[in-house]
Formats: structure tokens, sequence, C-alpha cells
């Protein structure tokens, strides 16, 4: 089965982006069984039923791949913290539910599937574009929370915004990584909350 | 060369520990050159002289001589801990120059050599007794200046000393390890100051 002869690229097929879908959809679920590093590009082109030219049509490369699945799961960590922030009403609590709630989805995400860690490891310790957009829009989140929270008397002033969102970014880091949360296994129940409290006792006005 | 014959374990030979810290200098040498992870104990008892049965004498393993290298190695890190701790007057200076210096040392220790870097992660992701041990040793030093923070009036006492002292060990932890340290080198120079000014934030009293 050829679906290169089924899907061309031409005025009447699938738009583009639908057919980029079904090739990450497709390089997710093969990359999560036989794994990211040893599979090539004619491989998945075989397992998923296209014509390797055809794949290079939409991704220049296997790493094209893998940066759409990883920056797909990172879509999907973020849009869980912001939902679990945006239940919270005061910042203090927002802030707890930011660091709670990225270390679940980052856990289950990073994890659930030994063979997506791969993508995730290789994405986070070669800093991709993903990745790196990621972290810039989690610290402005957090930073976004301070700013609430200085608005409303809840956290303290005199520090530069700047400083303590750096320093909380910090404290926070070593959960949303997946290279350094793979050793933190055994935190990751109880650090969140710890940690937390420290940082709402460093903000205190 | 064969030094078991120099060396024999009799009542008129060298005292037990001498032989020991002779095996152990020699094994750091010739691990941080050829590394741990491929070295048997025959290539170690070939390349230092000794009978393999000599060196199984002193030591049942590679890893029970890997363990007195990675012991050393942290009583080298402690010590100069408590060096600069000793340095400073008041609790907070303690704690700021415990961080740093945590930082410097590991940095240099665990990293100056790659080839040795490789027990020091063996020894952390396996929880070597030697590890286990020092970190006990690191949270106990933290618990003391806090302690002592809290009498001389510099620190809050509201918050359980148990709390406060494991959350501020989980915010040096990415530093102190060699697993997480690692994937941390852009944050080492920035990261001690930052985090321990959080710390002292939260410790206002």
């Amino acid at each position: 089965m050829n679906k290169a002869t089924t899907y061309p690229v031409s005025a009447r097929g699938p738009a583009d982006h639908d057919v980029r879908d079904q090739i990450v959809a497709a390089a997710t679920e093969h990359f999560s069984r036989y794994g990211y590093g040893k599979t090539t590009v004619s491989d998945l082109a075989k397992a998923i039923g296209f014509s390797k030219a055809y794949i290079y049509k939409f991704f220049e490369s296997k790493q094209a791949i893998g940066e759409m699945i990883c920056a797909n799961c990172l879509r999907e960590i973020e849009t869980e913290i912001r939902a679990a922030v945006d239940e919270a009403e005061r910042p203090p609590e927002k802030l707890r539910r930011m660091f709670k709630t990225a270390v679940e989805a980052s856990m289950r995400l990073f994890f659930r599937d030994r063979k997506l860690y791969e993508i995730a490891s290789s994405a986070a310790s070669e800093r991709w574009q993903a990745v790196v957009a990621y972290e810039e829009r989690i610290q402005k989140l957090l930073q976004d929370i301070l700013q609430e929270g200085r608005l409303t008397g809840d956290f303290e002033r005199k520090t530069p915004i700047d400083e303590t969102s750096m320093a909380i970014y910090l404290v926070m880091r070593p959960y949303l990584s997946p290279l350094l949360l793979q050793h933190s296994f055994e935190y990751t129940d109880e650090a969140p909350a710890q940690l937390s409290s420290l940082v709402l006792r460093s903000l205190s006005p």
C-alpha cells in the first residue's frame, strides 16, 4: 500500500497540514513502539505506508518530525498548566497549582512512554526550538502570576521582578526538564508542595 | 613486578590501611585515564603491579574500590564546604557560602576529570553508601545553620525546622548531585547567588 498515490500533493488533495498531522500521528505511534533513535525515515515510511519521498515533501528530516511531536507534547503540558492556574483565584494558589500541575503533567507525558522519552530528552539536551519556546512561555506565565500577586498585595514588591521570577524558575526547572526530572522521581510527590511553600514564604510582603 | 611479594599481608608488612590507600590512589589514577566502566580488576591489578588475588584481600570488588574513591571525593567536597561555612560569621552568610562552595567544589571534583565522573554518576544513580552518608551530613550541616539562625534571630521560627530544612535541601539538590549538575552547567555561575537570595527571603523573620 503506497499512500503517496492515494494522497498526492495536489490542489485537490488533503490540506498540507492534514497530511503533516497524519505523518506526525503515525510517527508518534511508531516511535513509541520502536524508539526514536534507531528508526530511520525509511523505516517510518515503510511502516506508515507512505513513500520516503512523500514524507520528505513535508518534513526535511526525522528531527523535524520529532520536533513536531515534541512541540505537541509540550503544548499539552502547557495547556494543562494554564487550565490549573486559571481555576485558582488568587496568585499564591495559582503558583501552587502551576508547580503541582507542571510536575504531574511532565511526569505523565515524558515518562508514560519510555520510548517517547527519547525524543523529549534529545529535544532538551539539544535545545530544540520547541523547548526554548516552551521555557519562555512558562517563564512568562510565572512572571504574569508574580505581577498579578504584586498588584493584589499578596506578594512583596521590593525585589526586582526579573530577579524573583528567574529564581523561582530555577526552583521549578529541575521538575520541568525531562533530563533532570528522571533523577527526581523520589521527590515528585512531595517537592511541589514543599517548594511552593518555600517560594511563597520568600514572596510574603 | 609483583608487589604481592614485596608487600605481603603479614605482621611485618605495611599497615592494611596503607595498602588500601595505595590501591585506591593507583586505581583513581588508572580509572581517570581509562574509565571506570570498562576496567576490570584484572586490568587494574596488571596496571598497578599487584596480583589480582592481592587486591581481593583488600577490596571485595571493583565497586568497593570505586566506593572508596567516591567517598574520598565527597569528603573533599564536604571539607571545602565546611571551611567556607566556618569562615562566615552570621548564619545568612554561612548559607550563601554553603551553596556557593558546594556548587564550585562539586563542579571541580565531579567534572575536572570526565572519566572519574563515571564513578560519581554510578554512585549517585545506584545510591552507594558513601553518597547516602554524604547527603545526610550535608542536610545536617544545613539544619545546624538554620538552627543557629533561629537562635540569633536572623531566621524566622514559625515554620517547623524539618520542613524549612527539607525544602532548602531540595533547592540545593540539583547542584549537589552529579546526575543533575551535568544538565545545569549554564546556571552554575548565577544560580547559587539567585537561589540563596530567594531562600534568605523565605527565611526572613
